[in-house]
């Protein structure tokens, strides 16, 4: 298939970090398993000015860092290192992405077939100068060959930026031609909920408002802010994590199951479930979130005084559906907190009558199914135990699965390296479509009405670094008489 | 309440194994615990004569080899023993018996209330005869104390002859008065079960026809016969593990919720299991069942050449009400196996539909779930798996826990321990009800029909010691497009 044919890489913004440390990284690892097409180039593209060789010896120290693949196999990097080319240039200048274009033409040459894959990693407001560029110089035209586009999160700034910037990439290339990248997505544990809930029977029967009480999910960072001020001061928690991540994980956990793993059938599910997640008011809003910043955060470099930025929110979503209708789902996500975890938490009803209630005082503990996300990808099933020669008393214990004792010594590799061989075979599942972004927007914006309004409703609530967050979300589940629960380390703490 | 009240345990057929290698051990680790009786005594009577100090010597040597809680505290044994009478005596005989009751008075003397369970650790064919003394000497005779007894396996030899016992039983005691026991349920993992339907709110939900494709129990001992030839060439496997340990590992595996774990209740709803259980003609069974023998068998001390007794049994079994109907129930049970274990596996049915099926060609396994009785307690969730780096491929992994590791350090008491507390206790729950004895009966004796009958349809295949007993077995599970499932040592063999 891929005699005569040609593939290159463009990336966008290939000064960054983003390049030498991902990108690169996982090029590198599919090319040493044989992944890669057998005629590929890479070139990165950027303003300042390098000749190739000054540019792979500029990626070279984020690379080794990066992987262990290139630190330890340093021949095969500069092996793999002479496809890397550098196109000095500004996506603004018309003769620039024309240079860009005569380069990719030449290293295409003879070619019968030539595909490329622009990755645009690139500050999120010259997405659109950057895809206007690749259609004024025809750079995005298909006919002998594919041309796709990735573009990283974030993909807007609310509803009707994420409207607008849909509009001008949608000039340019067709929707199938997009993957709008949510690294979340290409993580392992993310693509096992699709596996654990539909390859298996015992799941899906039980996996509904009949037998789940709450679903809760959690993607905490132990970091602060470190030098993400410009981008993050004016973000926030809820555009940074909420609109992108935590909604996606929320769109697999509750999706209908699809008819295929093909990308439209499985993005039609997962849209369904943020068209039936219940939109709310701002002031609506403001009763069903909590939010916090913890303290010193207006102490880090680069953001101002008296900023109101949220670091951490925790949200009451509804799924209105026949499925999930009365079940809350919650989420929350924050920086500077106690430990780095992310997992989806999914508690069920208690059983329906108490039938060894004699001789023991307390209520049966409810089950409890963790999916580990990261750092220690697995799931716990947390069930009653008899204990042993205590009568009929018992305990709840965890089944465990682990994948790095399960598959041993088998890495698990990094989103990106999933992600980028997708959009080279054209598999867009694990992608984000226009209408799952604009979706998304639309449940958040009120939030951020809400709280970026110059006398708002609800407080920003002051945390420690290292705590677990404000004490107004545990309010927030307790008004529903709930605790927010989880399995981190093995060990449900049911905190 | 234990204040001016005697307890004496009374064990006839006193010297055997069982009373000093079971009985006294669990009455030993009772007392070091303080659970038994502010003042109680243990009075063995057999025919032999000994002193009482003759008789706590004779024990000690099966006590200590026995029990490490004795064998490490040598002097709280002796403290113990110091309750440990002998009464010489002959069941059959009415002066002995008279003795008997003379003796226990004399112990009981000064209570206000003195209470008697009579354990009854002799050959099954003086059952009737034992009991019939108790009840003419007056030992028997409730009015200052209560009297129970305990019977041991087997209770009968086929349906009459348990109706018959039955029959003699309850001319001398109510049932209320009457353990019958099966040690098996007063194991810990076998009582997990309970706990594990019934605490749990997830597991009801799929424990039907719905999702459950087929119920496999096995009950495998690595030993041959030993010097068991006596009792064992004339029983067989289906009279030494099915009709008693395997239907009552099954009653509890399908049994209906109970209103509470009240001995009725939990009672009742067992017997409706067995109730429920499909009979077979004698021919029937002979296509539903297959048997075997290990090679040597017939060399063991004390068996008879040409003995055509079966030590191996696979069954094919029906449960013919609305919960079960359709789901098959596979049980087996032999000697000379490759290995000692006991284990319950629920196999579910496949997921409906594959929507992986692109680029796998295999099938989906379909959902286990193992309860391990011995030697590993513990359970196991068989589930598919997302293999990292291998794009949608998926492998099925176990979920595990493990009673060792979970309550480290905690000892599993023996099952004797649980049993006897609870018939001191007078709680039933635990022990079979006449009914339930003469279900089960009702259940095998066909097959006891069809394998003894002279001229047998079904054939006895012989079969290697250390294997996994005849390939009749694997057949029976063939033609239903079945296999034996296993997930001995943490892994699930499938084989």
């Amino acid at each position: 298939m891929q005699n005569g044919e040609a593939t290159t890489i463009v990336v966008m913004g290939a000064s960054g970090d983003l390049m030498s440390r991902k990108l690169l990284p996982a090029l590198f690892n599919l090319w040493l398993k044989g992944r890669m097409p057998d005629r590929f180039n890479i070139v990165g593209m950027s303003r300042s000015s390098f000749t190739d060789v000054e540019f792979r010896e500029r990626m070279w120290p984020g690379v080794a860092g990066s992987s262990d693949a290139a630190a330890q196999r340093p021949h095969r990097w500069r092996e793999f290192a002479a496809r890397l080319r550098y196109c000095q240039g500004d996506l603004g200048s018309a003769e620039d992405m024309q240079r860009l274009r005569r380069s990719l033409e030449e290293l295409e040459g003879g070619a019968e077939r030539a595909n490329r894959l622009f990755f645009l990693s690139i500050a999120p407001t010259l997405y659109g100068q950057a895809v206007a560029g690749l259609g004024s110089s025809g750079l995005a035209s298909e006919g002998y060959g594919w041309r796709r586009v990735v573009i990283e999160k974030p993909f807007g700034w609310d509803l009707d930026s994420a409207r607008e910037l849909n509009r001008e990439v949608h000039a340019v290339f067709d929707e199938s031609q997009i993957y709008r990248i949510d690294h979340y997505l290409g993580k392992e544990t993310v693509q096992n909920l699709l596996v654990f809930r539909f390859a298996n029977a015992i799941f899906e029967p039980i996996w509904n408002r009949n037998f789940v009480d709450n679903v809760q999910i959690t993607v905490a960072e132990k970091v602060g802010l470190g030098d993400r001020a410009g981008y993050y001061d004016g973000a926030g928690v809820v555009r940074d994590m909420i609109q992108n991540h935590l909604l996606q994980v929320l769109s697999i956990v509750a999706m209908e199951p699809p008819v295929s793993m093909d990308a439209e059938s499985l993005r039609n599910k997962k849209a369904e479930v943020l068209q039936a997640v219940r939109r709310w008011t701002p002031s609506e809003a403001a009763i069903h979130a909590a939010r916090g910043q913890y303290r010193g955060y207006r102490g880090e470099p680069g953001v101002p005084d008296g900023s109101t930025t949220s670091t951490y929110a925790a949200l009451r979503l509804h799924v209105d559906n026949w499925r999930w209708q009365g079940v809350p789902f919650y989420l929350r996500s924050g920086k500077a907190l106690a430990e780095k975890v992310s997992e989806v938490v999914i508690e069920f009803r208690r059983p329906p009558h108490h039938l060894f209630a004699d001789g023991i005082s307390r209520e049966l503990n409810p089950n409890m199914l963790s999916i580990l996300i990261e750092p220690d990808e697995g799931v716990h099933l947390d069930f009653e135990v008899k204990v042993p020669d205590r009568g009929m008393d018992m305990e709840p214990m965890s089944m465990e699965f682990h994948y790095e004792s399960a598959f041993d010594g088998q890495t698990i590799p990094e989103a990106y390296q999933r992600l980028l061989q997708d959009a080279l075979d054209g598999d867009a599942s694990l992608f984000i479509r226009s209408d799952q972004i604009e979706e998304a927007w639309s449940i958040v914006d009120p939030l951020i009405a809400a709280w970026e309004d110059p006398y708002p409703d609800s407080p920003l609530h002051p945390y420690e670094p290292g705590s677990h967050g404000p004490e107004a979300a545990d309010l927030l589940l307790a008004a529903d008489g709930r605790k927010w629960l989880t399995a981190v380390n093995g060990v449900n703490s049911r905190r």
